[in-house]
């Protein structure tokens, strides 16, 4: 079984959107046991869409298109399948129902152009968008494939892969079974991980492929099995990893979506503990990223975003003295932020960042990308300084990463 | 001129990674005047990638690859271009050098895999990597045209574009000029903008190309200008847009990259004016929005996360009575909350959110998703409830936007 993924859109071409739906497609498809040989985007041209999909039903079973399904001129893609599949389009009296309501719970006139997303080409099976305007549409090929379009809006698609294309697809297609899991390790670079483990890679079976993914701080480590009997090749990729457990114990954060703050996270709640942040340069990232999580309201109490100096004095009670003598961004403020982050909210874990975040602030002492971190605990409180990079955001981003890594590692002690 | 871009890894195929280096490659050619015919990904298979270059190097003269540089054995596609282009690995000894400096300040050992990645085929025109250990490779093609290889890490990519690919791709081909112009709006559904517009739309210039972007409360309008001369077109866009300011004021934010947030921070920088914000749900999200953009230090004085209810007591000075009375997710906290944020800071303006982010935490009466909102300004606080859908990503990115939108339309009417 293969797959191809056909996008469709001027602005992915010109690079105004990043798509994201050909990703989630491919983990669902995956997830079916459907792998992806290809995924393509084109732009809103009828010819292009047409040449590009008929070259690629030669090779693949199943071709899922995104986008081009909006009521607006600019949108072509439901009318060049109604042609390729020599079809008509008729009006679909349910689907231009749903649309009239949900236009009207939103207090939206129903206009002509909307009248016309419920203009469907006779053929296909209509997929029903319970979360937008534009259904989607499944086609039958002559070559015994199919060819599904579905609107580009993420969450419409994703609903629509998950209620309406995904059961059909395994009514229809005798499916195998793919694995993948993935292992997460930090502290240790891409290449000096590949010579520890190359015994290790070795000696695994051949029908498993590693792949590794370097990104800032972490490597992940892959491993994919494409038709496989599903529990022997979980338990021998799990037997696996268990082995990398004994080469290298210090470097693995988890499995697949492990991050350091989840093990925070879970940390916390399992030991009843609670935290704080106190955040100069990093502006509310720390807090956003526990927050993010749901749970975090039974271990986070507060974070303060202590951007202005008498923030900082005002609120977590740093003292201007420390300010004036070694400047905001300095390890006595640090100190200083994390304990009064502790003390103002109670928690018995604080975390603060304090640094110059760029384009403008920086000094030959102190160059833009300098941050403080310090954590405090019940019994210390420790600080470091580390050089974040040049880039504003990048400059957030890793500043955030090593001070959740600080107190990681302290809790990691206990 | 015509542009390929391909993007190679099993992380992409399987929807383990979102390939962003495609969509900035996109803007980066797009910037010479270079249009993107179509971008493909594939995975680590030398047939595949062998198959895929020989065809898109037929019907474009310039063909952008990226990934699979990386010294560990998944890593395939420099050793496949060696092949296709009939050329031998050699070892360069600029670049070892580089990669053996580069990992010696980061104090990891040179090994055998990174003296691999400074062995290059020897008919390319090597692109020096200054940010990371696998450099660049330009290929001419017997057909004039030109097989760029990037790394995948997307910081390194980036500046192998701006300061090798760019200034080469210039000085190579006479290259014409795209100009792409968007317009945001607020307020108004996309089947009711066009037909506002249609009017407008149907007296644009024959050369200029008009796509409606919609997104969660916004629309995006893009007028495209291929292959024209440059001051002019981007007049004639210009005076399109003023057109379009008469006919719907109230609901332009501004042009491609304008936000709401942006708006605020441009309206309180040109007032002198100070912001703090309070956010419970919201989880710090709203002060990141802020701190992201570089000149926030200069009216951001304070950002609160107080998510246990000792903390809007504490740091806010909520009175625990509104929380026994009304609950905390209430308008009477929301209030507090705001008008706490402007004392505890000193500052103009605050934004306060309060709300249930779920996925536990609902009841009947303030299912999750519920959010109070709140603005505090010198002269009043206003507070509105909202609900802002049922996931918790979702609802933390709605009620922030909403949140920013109360104080915009706030500061709108000044």
């Amino acid at each position: 079984m293969r797959a191809t993924i056909v996008t469709i859109g001027d602005e992915i071409l010109i690079g105004q959107i990043v798509d994201t739906n050909s990703a989630s497609i491919s983990r669902h498809l995956n997830g079916v046991g459907i792998a992806i040989g290809e995924k393509i985007s084109i732009g809103d041209r009828r010819d292009v869409i047409v040449e590009t999909l008929q070259r690629v039903m030669r090779t693949s079973e199943v071709v899922i298109i995104t986008g081009g399904l909006g009521p607006t001129k600019d949108d072509i893609t439901k009318h060049t399948l109604a042609q390729m599949f020599a079809s008509e389009l008729v009006y679909n009296e349910a689907e231009g129902e749903h649309v009239r309501r949900l236009l009207e719970r939103r207090g939206i006139a129903f206009t002509e152009l909307n009248r016309g997303q419920a203009m469907l080409p006779e053929c296909c099976t209509v997929l029903h968008n319970a979360h937008g305007t534009a259904p989607g549409m499944w086609f039958d090929t002559a070559e015994g494939g199919v060819v599904i379009s579905l609107p580009g809006v993420p969450f419409e698609m994703e609903h629509l892969m998950e209620d309406e294309v995904l059961p059909r697809l395994k009514e229809r297609f005798e499916l195998g079974t793919i694995v993948h899991r993935t292992l997460i390790t930090h502290g240790i670079a891409e290449s000096i991980l590949a010579e520890r483990i190359a015994a290790w890679e070795e000696a695994l079976p051949d029908y498993l492929h590693l792949a590794y993914l370097p990104a800032p701080n972490i490597v992940r480590l892959r491993l994919s099995a494409y038709d496989v009997e599903k529990e022997q090749s979980e338990s021998e990729i799990a037997a696996a990893f268990a082995e990398l457990e004994r080469i290298i114990p210090d470097n693995i954060i988890g499995m697949e979506g492990s991050t350091i703050e989840q093990r925070v996270h879970e940390f916390l709640i399992s030991r009843g503990e609670t935290l704080a942040v106190a955040e100069s340069c990093t502006g509310g990232s720390i807090a956003s990223k526990f927050t993010a999580m749901a749970g975090a309201s039974t271990y986070f109490l507060a974070g303060v975003v202590s951007y202005a100096n008498s923030a900082k004095c005002n609120i977590l009670g740093v003292d201007n003295e420390f300010i004036q003598r070694d400047g905001a961004v300095s390890e006595s403020v640090a100190r200083a932020m994390a304990e009064g982050a502790r003390k103002v909210s109670g928690a018995d874990y604080a975390i603060a960042t304090t640094g110059i975040a760029g384009p403008t602030g920086g000094s030959e002492l102190k160059p833009v990308g300098t941050v403080w971190m310090a954590v405090a605990t019940p019994e210390k409180t420790i600080a470091v300084v580390r050089n974040c990079g040049t880039d504003r955001s990048q400059i957030i981003s890793r500043a955030s990463a090593y001070a959740i890594e600080l107190l990681y590692n302290e809790l990691k002690k206990l």
